[in-house]
Order: structure tokens, then C-alpha cells, then sequence
């Protein structure tokens, strides 16, 4: 199987060791389950990995706007991590939670007077600061608050990493941050320096997701070290982080390569240190933000058929009780997931087929030309592996379908809810 | 301006008489805000053009999808429309409402027992069933609850409307409905003549959306009305009622065409009436399913500049406080919106920049190449138009951001908060 949490036995789908048909009949469907044990051992490789190559004072920040509920602060926190928060409303998660609000990094193209407020407030460790009018205004509130906030800038490299157009946010013609090659991040960095209220500690840049090799990265590593060497040549001032942001990447499908994490993270560092050495200037502490691979195999989906179409001399297509709502990256960016029959998984799976959601939306599918067992019909239980990750965070209502309930299998052999299912009542809870 | 509801004096943009600045500072940003006025007079265009064209028996039926909460079903209601739903969370959503059950249509390709049973119970007028294992379950249900349940049958015609391919519903190859081609829609008829519980009223059909003129709507009617005498000739059984699913197109910027909606359906109707006659069946009760064109230019959206980034030799970008949560049709379908700088309505728009959602994805866009004033800059207000139809409703809490409130602009000139814009609070209400 595509992860080592997944196993079937008889007809059965295992997941972390638990029958997926049980899961289904005692939460019902669709359903969104998640693995701890995966995320632990997730969040550690990272953090073990990054503190052998980089040293004591690296860090791994998961990125939030993966998966975000309250569990998985505690869990990501239990396990040392910092997190990557996007927006207030993961600031309030995250401090509901109890998770140690000095160690998140506040991302965002688009704060608000508000948000800065808020995360002043609240204590937030780091802003990353995209551009000169979040600035100006933190500077000002911050002014207000009595208070000197740590900032990191957001740059862009320049660095195209040849992935998926929405998902490749390091080139200089990005929404994100300010390009390195224009001397707009130059023209930043000095006026982060100027401000009052602003304690500047590095740089952050993001190449884009789903990368299988170093290069982007080694290369982002370049740039950004070249860049805080040119900082601390033009302005006297020496980054003391360097954040590279998300990416490393998930295999959604068997075609996706097997990634050795540590030996990457290894090969990051080496050309790393290597810089640093060369160019003269003190390692900043690094920071890597993963996202994606802290919870994509921790996750799977279980959905009910609904029913079973042969449109002769076209198509088939096997209908489920969800589909975008739950899951929209079909939608959105034609994602691939595997798929598998939970409750038929050892029968030949001849049957070519579009898996399709509930919603009235031709675009609804969550798989074209899915292999299943011929017989699959009504009833029989559906499993889309792989889902942790933009699922349950980019879930919506739409078609009113409330969202499903997000069950966490613990390591010690019970279950947690996690995020509970919708009810109607929930549908209508704001309605005039 | 592209609605008759749009006006622009001095600076200010203004939306069904109210000055959008006012809104905003009012209410706060991201805001939705629904025209009443505008879904009444949309509402009576269709009831009465069809009435006009197809007889006092026929009835549009307002497809909830595209955006749903209690107060449109009341306005709706009022106007005596029907209405299209497609889960039970809009039927739920309905009857909390007050909307007359009778007259709602129960549309999805993946419904479940729990649907049936729901839908049963709450005395949803009209099945529309999708499949053969829809029709079975049905049957079933409706036995164990004593009822006989009116049904329509989805079938498809076989029609490619040369639209988007994701709202592009009516070809052979469709995860909707029964082909006729293929003589599954036949099947479907007879097995659902068959059945205990089932009361077959009619057929239905939807060939796509954003149609601009009556083309496909004819043909579509042409197909179906054969259906309707093929059905006769082999079964015996008489349809009494004709869905032709929704589909006239809305104006979402200036090059888009004017549509003559009371033309458009006295077209369809005079081949419609000629058909039956033609083909010696009675005429069927005539439904069709506006959603879009009921809500879409009763809507706008408000936003504030966040920050304006000139990227020199490539682009500009300017970012607001909302995006793809509150609208992801950029991101789904690069759907073309108008968008105006609504305090600054009155300055040239010589500065063309992409405007950026807050999300942290690259695909977060609102609109490419717009044109905004050279002066646009943070705490300016933007309004994207025609939002009506398909944001409220497709929103999600990505990013963790709280979907924003609907307000909706009285007649009478007051102001009702038809949805309250969600708290940071109900962000984790069902996280454990």
C-alpha cells in the first residue's frame, strides 16, 4: 500500500490498525479519519532531521492551514514543533489549544489592522511580514501596545520550481512578499530597520509544495544566504533566522517517488553550511515550514456508493455521499488520490470508473478512471487515501452538506473526536 | 454600470440606493450584501414570462445551490416560486424557513437512505431521481412510511452546449440522470413504473448554465418531448410535468451579452407548443430552474485593500481582506468578475493589477488584469460585482477565516442580517 499505516486484511481495509468498515458504522459517512500515531512520527522525523543537519536551533513549523482544529495544535506542540499561522482565526485556534503562541510564525498577504492587533495580543513569536504597509502598520499598533514585535521578511527568490501554477509562489511575479531582484526586498528590509516597534530576525521565502528533490530548495538556500550577506554588507544588519518555507513532497499515488526526508534535509544543510562559510556570515537559525507532509498520509476518507452507472460505449461512474465539499482539490487543481473498495479490497479491481461526489456539479469527481471491483454497488464503502492534508481545511457547505466529523485513532488503540460532525442545526446557526 | 441596481456618484459606488462606504464601515469587511428588491424583480420575470409563455401551470423553481439560507427561501417563497434543492441540509434549511415543502424538488446524484427518509418525512413535493438504486431505496422507504412519493426521472438528452466542461450537464457521458441514447432513461421509466410507493410525474433535464440564448433550451425541449411520446407509445404512461433544469446566463462583466429573458422563453414556449401538437401528447406542466439568474446581480462584495505591490518588468498586484474562502470561483473555473474601486469610483482606471485574495496560495485571486485607480491603496474599498450566486454558498473557513455576514438591503430601505458573519468563536465549536 501507498503508506504504512494502510494494510488490508481479508476484505478489509486497515488503517493504523483499525478496521475502516467499523469506523464507518459506528461514525457513519463521509467520514474523515486521521491517524496520530502518523502525525508523531511525521513531526519527528522533521525535527530530528533538521536538528542533525542544522543544528540544536532548527526548527520544523507546521503549517496550519493544512489541517487546522484544536487535536492537532496539542499533538504538533506536544512534539516541539512551531506552527506557520495564516490568519486569526488559527492564531485563536492555536491559543485555544494551548499551544505556546511565542513559537508561531504569522503568515499572510493580507493582514489586517485587526489581525495585527490580535496577534499582538495574543503574544505571537514572529510576523512574517509581507510587505511595507503591514509594516508601517504593525509598527504603529505595536507603538500602541508598548510592545516591540520579531519580524521576519518575506522575499521572493526568483526561483521558478516548474510545479503547479497555484502552488509555485517563489518567482519574482508573485502576490507573495517582495523580489529579491528588483531591490524591492532590499527597500524592505531598511525600512523594517527604520521603523520603531520592529525587531527584525530574518527572512522567509517559499518556492512552492509537493517538491521530490533538494534542488529548489538548495537553490532557494543560495539566494536567501546571498541575500542576508548583501543586508549585512548594505545595512549592518545580519539575519539571525532563515525560514525556507513549505514543501517537500506527499505521495498521493504509487507513480509518486519515494522521498528519503532525512538524506534531503542533509543535502539542504550541507550546501548550507557551506555558504554560510563561504560568504562570511553567522548560520541563522533555520526553519522549515511543512505542512502537507505532517498530515497528508495521516489522513483517509471513508464515503458510501450510492450508486453505480454503465453508460455503454462512454463511461462509469460510482457515485459516493460527498465529493467537493469535503474534498474540492478535484476541483480546484485536478488532484490524484488513490482509491480503494474498504470493504471488497481483495477482489480485482477491473472496473474503470469516475468517481463522483454528491454535489449537483458536473466538475464534482473525486477521481477520474478509478479501478474497482466490478461487483461494487450501494452500500459498499469507499476509502480516498491520503486526504489529511487541504480536506477537512478547504471543506465548505456547499449543496448545504453539513461537514463530516474528523475521528482521531490514538496511538493508544482509542478514538477521539476530533472535530465534530455538523449538524442541520449548525447549517442554520447564523440565519436571520 | 453592468446591473440597474449599480450607480456611481461622486466617489461612491452604490448598491440599491445605499452608498457601499456606508455598508462597509457599517458592517465591516469581507461583507456580502443581497439586494431584495433585485430577487423579487428576478423572481417575477420568470414566474410571469413563464406563465405568459407556457400557461398558469407552469413554475420556475429557484435552484437553492447557488445560495441558501433562510431569508432567500422566504423572499422566494413569497414571489411563488418552487424550489429546487439537492440535499437534506437545504431541505432542512427550507422548512426552518417556512418555505411550502410541496413545491420543492429533490435533485443529487448520490442520495442517501438518510435523505429519502428525511425528505419523506418532511414532505418534499418531488423526487427527482437520479439512478435506479435511488428508485429502489425510495420505493422501499416510502412503503415502510405508508406513502406514495411524485417523482420525476433525471434524464440526459444527449445535448452538448459547447460550455465550460464543469457546468456542462446534459451529454450522453454525465455522472447525472439516464441517457436516452442509450436507452438506460427508458429502463429507468419502466423500472420506476413498476414500483410500490413511486408516483411518476415526469422527466427531467439540465443542459448547462450560463446559456445566452435558447438554443440548446429548444433542442433540449425538442429531445425531452420525444422522450415524452416514446414513453407514451412503449408504456402507456403520459408524463404530466416537463423539467428543463436551469440555465440562462448572467452578465459578469460588460462584454458578456444582454439577455431578453421574456423572449427567450416565449422562443422555447412556441416550439414547445408546436412539439406537443406535433407529436399528439399533452402538454406538461413546464418547470425550469433559475438559480444564478435570480441572485447572481443581486449580489455584491466588499473588501479592503490590504496592500498594493508594483513589481517592476512584471505585474502589479493589489491584496484584499477576503478571497477564495468567501469567493473560490477564480480558483475553481477562473470565473471573470467586475470590480470597482468603490470609494474611488470617479478616478480614472489606468492601473491594471491582478487582485489578490489574503489566502496563502498562489491561486488565490479574485480577478486578473484589473483596472483600478493609480491612488488605490490600504483601507480602500473594493467591490467585486454580481457575487450573488455561488460565493455564500461555496464558501469555506480555508485559511481559518470566518465566512463574512450577508446583509440584505430592505426595500422599505432598511437593512437585515440575513446570515451573521461567523466569530473566531465558531470557528472550534465542534473541536474537541
Amino acid at each position: 500500500m501507498i503508506a504504512a499505516n494502510l494494510e488490508i486484511r481479508g476484505a478489509d481495509l486497515y488503517f493504523a490498525g483499525r478496521r475502516t468498515a467499523d469506523l464507518a458504522a459506528r461514525y457513519g459517512t463521509p467520514l474523515y479519519v486521521m491517524d496520530e500515531a502518523t502525525v508523531r512520527r511525521n513531526c519527528r522525523r522533521y525535527r530530528d532531521a533538521m536538528r542533525a543537519a542544522f543544528g540544536e536551533n532548527a526548527l520544523p513549523l507546521y503549517a496550519s492551514k493544512a489541517c487546522c482544529f484544536k487535536e492537532l495544535y496539542r499533538i504538533v506542540g506536544s512534539e516541539g514543533l512551531g506552527a506557520d499561522v495564516v490568519s486569526s482565526g488559527e492564531i485563536y485556534t492555536a491559543r485555544e489549544a494551548g499551544f505556546d503562541l511565542a513559537k508561531t510564525y504569522f503568515h499572510s498577504n493580507g493582514k489586517t489592522d485587526d489581525d495585527i492587533r490580535f496577534a499582538l495580543e495574543c503574544g505571537v513569536g514572529h510576523f512574517v511580514a509581507d510587505n511595507a504597509e503591514e509594516l508601517t502598520a504593525l509598527s504603529q499598533i505595536a507603538a500602541e501596545q508598548g510592545k516591540t514585535q520579531a519580524v521576519l521578511l518575506r522575499v521572493t527568490p526568483g526561483i521558478d520550481p516548474h510545479t503547479y501554477e497555484a502552488v509555485n509562489t517563489g518567482r519574482v511575479d508573485s502576490k507573495f512578499g517582495a523580489p529579491i531582484e528588483t531591490g524591492a526586498a532590499m527597500a524592505l528590509t531598511k525600512l523594517a530597520l527604520s521603523l520603531p516597534g520592529i525587531a527584525l530576525t530574518g527572512f522567509h521565502c517559499h518556492v512552492g509544495s509537493q517538491l521530490f528533490d533538494s534542488d529548489v530548495l538548495i537553490r532557494s538556500a543560495d539566494v536567501m544566504l546571498r541575500f542576508i550577506a548583501d543586508v549585512k554588507a548594505v545595512c549592518g544588519y545580519e539575519a539571525s533566522e532563515l525560514d525556507l518555507g513549505g514543501g517537500y513532497g506527499v505521495r498521493y499515488v504509487e507513480s509518486d517517488p519515494v522521498l528519503d526526508l532525512e538524506e534531503n534535509i542533509r543535502l539542504v544543510a550541507q550546501r548550507f553550511h557551506a555558504v554560510c562559510a563561504d560568504l562570511g556570515i553567522a548560520e541563522p537559525a533555520v526553519r522549515l515550514e511543512p505542512g502537507r507532509s505532517i498530515v497528508a498520509d495521516a489522513g483517509l476518507t471513508l464515503y458510501r456508493v450510492q450508486s453505480v452507472k454503465r453508460i455503454e460505449g462512454y463511461k462509469n461512474y460510482v457515485a459516493v455521499d460527498g465529493g467537493m465539499g469535503d474534498n474540492p482539490r478535484y476541483a480546484l487543481y485536478r488532484s490524484l488520490y488513490t482509491v480503494v473498495a474498504a470493504d471488497r479490497a481483495d477482489e480485482p479491481c477491473d472496473f474503470v470508473c469516475d468517481l463522483a461526489g454528491r454535489c449537483c456539479e458536473s466538475g464534482d469527481l473525486l477521481r477520474r478512471d478509478a479501478a474497482l471491483p466490478a461487483g461494487i454497488g450501494r452500500g459498499d464503502l469507499i476509502a480516498v487515501l491520503t486526504t489529511g492534508a487541504y480536506n477537512y481545511s478547504m471543506s465548505s457547505n456547499y449543496n448545504r452538506l453539513p461537514r463530516p466529523p474528523v475521528v482521531l485513532l490514538r496511538e493508544d488503540g482509542s478514538e477521539f473526536i476530533a472535530v465534530k460532525g455538523e449538524t442541520f442545526a449548525d447549517l442554520i446557526r447564523n440565519d436571520g
